[in-house]
């Protein structure tokens, strides 16, 4: 993919400053950070989000992920983790090459991730299920 | 875990609503979703976090959110998904047996998920950077 910036930094052709790498993935420092270490992971094949990557890719690229979660944790002594993904312009997605977000949290940190949610009812949880199973 | 509600859920000793289930891991409805088809998927084998899970077992996981993913775009026709993991208070980690969330998006929908960021000087990723490889 000549035009995708993440297929660059996999081949070189971009700078980035790698945390990891393997036969299959890269994982590089996110250049604006949501915090310190905040790293990316991304496969070296191009894939443009989950529902097009292959088991195969997918299960490299969490096992990477695994890994920086270990690998930051030694180095930044960090109390927590967060690993996001992202699919689609309407879930933020920005760059269209498969990435996994590693982002090291502190205690006191002012970070904003998680959602605003309420309990649902029976009904609705009961009508959700009906339409999953019908797809399975 | 006596006391763990997801070891409760996958001995089938609290009641939850199944989307999908393997040998190694059960997906299940969020009871207070960020989203309609919100589902959490989790490891029978009990482990708090990203930083305890075994290597084994977190593949595992990740495969069925990757099947997850795939059935709500066929249930639900989202946008978009969001896959989030936490690890540590820190990070908003509430109950500690090891779940990743699959949220599924849709454009316009009001989810608060991003954090906001600036880009870092080239400094501050180079001393991150050091620390990370003295770390490897």
């Amino acid at each position: 993919m000549n035009d995708c910036t993440f297929c660059k930094i996999v081949a070189g052709r971009l700078p980035s400053y790698r945390v990891l790498e393997d036969e299959h993935t890269v994982a590089f420092l996110d250049i604006a950070p949501a915090s310190r270490g905040h790293t990316l992971v991304v496969p070296r094949e191009h894939a443009p989000d989950v529902w097009a990557i292959s088991e195969a890719t997918h299960a490299h690229v969490a096992g990477m992920v695994r890994r920086v979660s270990a690998l930051v944790k030694a180095a930044l002594a960090p109390d927590g983790v967060n690993i996001v993904h992202s699919t689609g312009e309407a879930a933020w997605q920005e760059v269209f090459h498969f990435h996994t977000h590693v982002v090291p949290r502190w205690h006191g940190d002012d970070l904003r991730l998680m959602w605003s949610s309420q309990p649902a009812q029976d009904q609705e949880l009961e009508q959700t299920l009906e339409l999953v199973a019908a797809a399975r």
